[in-house]
């Protein structure tokens, strides 16, 4: 509609939402909401990062699934008997099955995990993480048409773009872009730094935590779980990138 | 930071964000990261645009859980025995849970639901409409000062605000305000408006459907999904409301 009350139709460009069911071995494991590209890098990154597998080599297979009724939205893995899978699963996502009877811990217990403290001595100069915030957005090729995708973002200590991933997910984004240093054999990314263009919850200072990344900066506002976690972790938190400002709410001495 | 490079000490207030176990009986059915108050909308919104419950007399019980580690965070509900719940988390939650087996329908296909067709015949003016952006502002009242919540609101077709909730969670938000609307007996929300601050994605959608909402405004952008279901639905779906324009994405008959 036009300022003059009158209507315009026109093609708006939205942002692409679909389903993607995650199985392991050949059972359905979860459903994410997202925009496809980047499946396979979604899924190990979501494994990795919820802590269902440490390394690489635990995925013996990754891959769309030719099989399946909606075969590119579906992406099978098999991994390695030693991983973690059965006990996460019955652990932490058990607790929403009434099916299966409820697991011993509480669900609000489960939620928190056991994550490495950050100790990387990382140092970079404010000036190179003011200017992660152009670099983003020249690269954040959907966003400006759409309006509705994320960015995550992964820059080496001299601010140069190694990876950039969107999606219509914050969590996914994050994903995409961890998972894919997980599959480089990149973690721990104690040498990286994680731009993410939305706000900062807790769960996204969680996966970041599980990829070891030592400073994570976001273009909008943390959570004060996200700050806490962060501080308690000894993880450097950045927000409201918005040069020539920008924010810490923990840990600054890895800025100079 | 400021922009010559020096450091400014200061208090920045933070949008809370902490934990809300839901539990159904006395087991544990879900953890959602929330920003508490409302909490009991919360659930009640959760569990009815989840499709587990279809009237408020189902719930014989909702409160906070004062035997609880964290009673504060944690709300236990009673619900009647013909309630849907057993069947709903085993067919639609269970899939994600190894230790139960599988259920029968695979991931995807139990993303979507069986939700009514729209066919309320309200119309609501276009300035009507573009009026609820400034009203909404002025009720977020936590928003201007962290940048980090999200509000969703229910207006009357005369542009009334009736209800707002604000939550560092979209959904969280939509439940808080459609909860409220299912205890007061408003379902379905057949002559009112549903309004969002942030984007709209299909779950969205789809939980202003379960609540009978004929007309949805966004703020910002919708997903493809979401103006896919909108349209198959019968919804009326407005995004990027920002004066002195909209954009209709679906069913644009309703605005007059």
């Amino acid at each position: 509609m036009k300022a003059d009350g009158s209507n315009r139709v026109f093609k708006d460009p939205l942002s692409i939402e679909e389903p993607l069911e995650i199985r392991i071995g050949n059972k359905p494991f979860v459903v994410t909401m997202r925009t496809p590209g980047h499946d396979i890098q979604l899924v190990a990154g979501f494994l990795a990062t919820e802590g269902i597998i440490a390394n690489p080599q635990q995925i013996k297979e990754i891959d769309h699934c030719k099989l399946a009724s909606h075969p590119n939205n579906t992406v099978q893995t098999r991994l390695e008997n030693s991983s973690n899978s059965t006990e996460i699963i019955s652990e932490r996502f058990g607790a929403i099955s009434a099916s299966c009877g409820i697991c011993g811990k509480t669900a609000i217990e489960s939620v928190s995990r056991n994550l490495a403290h950050i100790d990387s001595d990382l140092k970079v100069s404010r000036s190179t993480i003011l200017s992660l915030h152009s670099t983003l957005r020249e690269r954040q090729s959907d966003f400006d048409q759409t309006g509705g995708l994320h960015a995550a973002a992964i820059f080496d200590k001299k601010g140069e773009l190694v990876y950039v991933s969107e999606d219509i997910g914050r969590h996914n984004a994050v994903d995409k872009a961890l998972g894919f240093a997980f599959m480089e054999k990149m973690w721990p990314l104690d040498e990286y730094i994680l731009l993410v263009s939305g706000r900062l919850s807790f769960e996204i200072v969680q996966k970041s935590l599980a990829a070891g990344v030592p400073i994570l900066v976001a273009v909008s506002a943390p959570s004060s779980l996200a700050v806490s976690l962060a501080r308690e972790k000894g993880q450097t938190l950045v927000g409201f990138l918005r040069p020539p400002n920008l924010n810490i709410y923990a840990h600054p001495q890895r800025l100079s």
